[in-house]
C-alpha cells in the first residue's frame, strides 16, 4: 500500500502526553505525567442521579440530534454563572459548546491560520495546543515569561516586528506547563495590544477557577472592549473531563465562524452530556465542588513543593504555582529531560519532558510535574525517587 | 473590529440542514428536512439503567480522561459484532472511536486532502460531508448514479483522466440524499479500482444495517485486500445520535493518522458515552433494537411513497429506497426547490432543497425527503401539503 497523505499530516506528531498516558497506566508507576484531575473527587453518585433525571424528564431530546451551538440552558448557565467569575458579561449569543476546550483550540487555528501564518505564544506553551495548531502549518513566535507570565513588552516588540501575525495564544492562569500566572496589569495590556494590532487573542482558561488563595483573576477577555479576545472554557478540570464539555465565549461575529466549523467537524456535542452538565449545576453547587477540589490540590501542591525542596538537588529550579495542576522544573542546561525520563521509569516514576512544549525546539532541560492526580503519600515517594535520579547529575 | 480569517473559513458555508433544523423545531411544521431517527424508539429506560450501572461499576474511569483510540471493550464489540455484519473481519487495531461519523469525514479530508486536491464523489452526495471536505479546499469530480448507485465505469474514466485524485467518497447503502444502493458487483470493482489507482476510498456507512428486506450488503471494505478502504460507522442511526459515538475501521497504518489527528482535534470521545454504548450492547441485543427500527421505518417509507403516488403530480420522479431514511425527488428542470421551500413553509411543511448536495452546483430541481422522523399520519398530511404546492407548477 502506498498512499499519498496530505502535506499537513506528515507534520503532525503524536502527543507525547497522550502516548505517555498509555505507559503510565501501568499500576506500578507513580505518574506525574498527565494532566488528570483527581478521580476520587468526581461526583459519581450525583452524576448517576443526574443521568437518570435527564433521561426521565427529557430522554428523547437527550438522545437525539440537536443544534450545533449547544443546549440553550447550558449556554445560559455558562453565560450567567461561569463567565462572570472571569469578569466577563456574556449572553448565550456569545457561547458555543465544544467537545472539551481542545476542540476550541483546534477550531481557532482552523478559523484564523493559513499555511505559514504566525502564531505568537508563550515560551513554553501547552503542547496539545501546539499540536492542534501545527496541523495548519503555522510559524511560531515564542514570547519569554517571567514570574508574572508572558513578558508583554516582548509581545509588543514581536507585534511591531510582525504586524502580519494572525493569532496570539495564551494560558494566563497557572499556565500549562509552567504553572505561571499573568499579572492583571499585563492582561489589560494584552487586550489593548490585540485592539491596536487587530489580532485575535485565544485565551485558554482551563485552570482559572482552581486558584488556591483569593479571587479568580479577571480574564484578558474582561478587558476586551472590541471583541478581539476568544475565551476558551471547560468543565474538564472543575467537574469531569470524561464528559468532554467545554465552550467558546466570543463576539457573535467570530462565534459564527466557530459554529460553521463545528458543523463540518462533528455537527454538535453530546446532547446527553450537555444536559447532564447543566442538570448537575442546577441540582448542585459547582462552586462548592470546586472549593473541595482546590483544598485537595493545594495540599498536594504544598507537599510536592516541600518534597522537591527535600529531595531534589538544591540547584534545580522549579515554579510555585498559585493554582492549577502543574509545576515546572528547570535543570542544568546540559541535561536532557527526555533521557532522564528513561532513567526515571526504571525507578517507576514518570513526568513529561519539557522539550515539546517549545514549538521551535530546544530547552530539553525542563520537565513538567502534575500534582493533582496522585495522593500525598505517593507524591512524596515519587519525588524522592526522582530526586535520586537527579542526584546522579548534580 | 476587522479580523483576518483563514482563507478556508471564507469558503465554508453553514449547512442548510443544520440551519433548517432550527426552523423546523417549530412545532407546527411537518418536517421531512433533517435526517433524524424516530425518538420514540430510543431505549430511554434501558439507557437510564445502563448509565447508573456504568457509573456504579466504573464511575472514576467513565468521568476521567482516557486514550484517543477509544474504550477497548467498545472497540472490541465493534470489531467482533458490527463489522462482520458488513462482511469485514477486524480487530481492535482497526478501530478508533469518533465523535459521530461526521468526525470521521472531517478527519478523512484532513488526512488526505491538500488545497486543490481532487475528491471523487457521487452526484449528488451528503452535504455534511461536502461541507466538511470544503474546509480543505478540494476540487470535486462528481460521478453520476443510476439505480445501482455510482456508475463505476464513469468512476474508472475519472480515475484514468485524473490519476492524481486523492480520495473517493461514497455512501453505498441507501445513499444520502438519493436513497440509492450500490450493487455488490460495483462494490467489488470500487475496491479493485482503489488498489489499481492507489487511492483511498472513504466508505460512509451510517445506514447499512437499516435494510428493510434481506441481509446487510457486503461493504466495499469487505472486498478490500490491501487496506485502501476506510470504513466509517456510527451508532447514530441504529441507536442514539445524541451520544455521538461513531468509528473508523481502517488498516492500522492509516488508522494511526486518524489517531494523531484526533489527539489534536479533541483528545478523545466521551469516556462515559463510550461505556454506555458498550454496556447497552452487553446488556441488550442491538440487533433486536435495529429490527424494531427497521419495521417502523419500512412502514413509513411505504406510506411516504404511496402518498407521493397519491398526491404529487405524476410527472415528478422519486426514488424507492431499500432501506435508510431518505427518498429523493426530481422535479422538472426549470423548477428550483429552494424557492419551492419558501412556499412549502407557508403550508407548514419542510424538506431539504437538493442543490447543496451537488458540490459543483446546479441541479436545483431536486429535494430530499426524510421519512424516519414523522409518524404515519403526519407523513400523509405533509406529502398532501407538498403535493398542493407542486401542483401549482404542473
Amino acid at each position: 500500500m502506498n498512499l499519498r497523505f496530505s502535506e499537513r499530516t506528515s507534520g503532525i506528531k503524536a502527543s507525547e502526553i497522550r502516548e505517555l498516558l498509555k505507559l503510565t497506566e501501568r499500576p506500578d508507576i507513580i505518574s506525574f505525567a498527565g494532566g488528570l484531575p483527581a478521580p476520587e473527587l468526581f461526583p459519581i453518585e450525583q452524576m448517576a442521579e443526574v443521568s437518570v433525571k435527564v433521561l426521565k424528564e427529557d430522554g428523547r431530546a437527550a438522545l437525539q440530534y440537536s443544534t450545533t451551538e449547544g443546549y440553550v440552558p447550558l449556554r445560559e448557565i455558562i453565560a450567567r454563572q461561569r463567565m462572570p467569575k472571569a469578569g466577563v458579561s456574556a449572553t448565550i449569543d456569545n457561547i458555543m459548546i465544544t467537545h472539551g476546550s481542545q476542540q476550541g483550540l483546534e477550531f481557532s487555528a482552523k478559523i484564523f491560520i493559513d499555511k505559514g501564518d504566525i502564531i505568537i505564544c508563550e515560551s513554553p506553551s501547552y503542547l496539545g495546543a501546539l499540536n492542534a495548531f501545527k496541523a495548519y502549518q503555522p510559524k511560531f513566535i515564542e514570547i519569554p515569561m517571567d514570574d508574572n507570565g508572558m513578558i508583554v513588552d516582548e509581545l509588543e516588540k514581536a507585534l511591531e516586528a510582525h504586524p502580519e501575525a494572525k493569532m496570539i495564544y495564551t494560558i494566563p492562569d497557572f499556565q500549562n506547563p509552567s504553572g505561571k500566572t499573568m499579572s492583571v496589569e499585563r492582561r489589560k495590556r494584552v487586550a489593548q495590544l490585540a485592539k491596536i494590532y487587530g489580532i485575535p487573542v485565544i485565551e485558554d482558561c482551563p485552570y482559572g477557577e482552581l486558584i488556591f488563595e483569593g479571587e479568580v483573576y479577571p480574564s484578558i477577555k474582561s478587558f476586551d472592549t472590541e471583541g478581539y479576545v476568544v475565551y476558551l472554557g471547560t468543565f474538564s478540570k472543575t467537574f469531569c473531563p470524561g464528559l468532554r464539555v467545554g465552550w467558546v465565549c466570543a463576539d457573535p461575529e467570530i462565534l459564527q465562524k466557530y459554529v460553521i466549523v463545528k458543523q463540518g467537524a462533528d455537527l454538535q456535542c453530546s446532547s446527553m452530556a450537555q444536559r447532564e452538565t447543566a442538570m448537575f449545576m442546577q441540582q448542585y453547587d459547582l462552586d462548592e465542588h470546586i472549593a473541595k477540589i482546590k483544598t485537595i490540590y493545594k495540599i498536594r501542591r504544598d507537599i510536592m513543593l516541600q518534597s522537591i525542596k527535600d529531595y531534589f538537588p538544591s540547584e534545580v529550579k522549579y515554579t510555585c504555582p498559585k493554582g492549577g495542576l502543574f509545576t515546572w522544573v528547570e535543570l542544568r542546561k546540559d541535561l536532557n529531560a527526555a533521557q532522564l525520563l528513561e532513567e526515571a521509569l526504571k525507578e517507576k516514576v514518570a513526568f513529561v519532558p519539557g522539550g515539546s512544549f517549545f514549538p521551535n525546539g530546544g530547552n530539553e532541560n525542563h520537565f513538567r510535574l502534575n500534582y493533582s492526580n496522585m495522593n500525598e503519600q505517593l507524591i512524596v515517594e515519587g519525588i524522592k525517587r526522582l530526586g535520586k535520579v537527579l542526584r546522579n547529575y548534580y
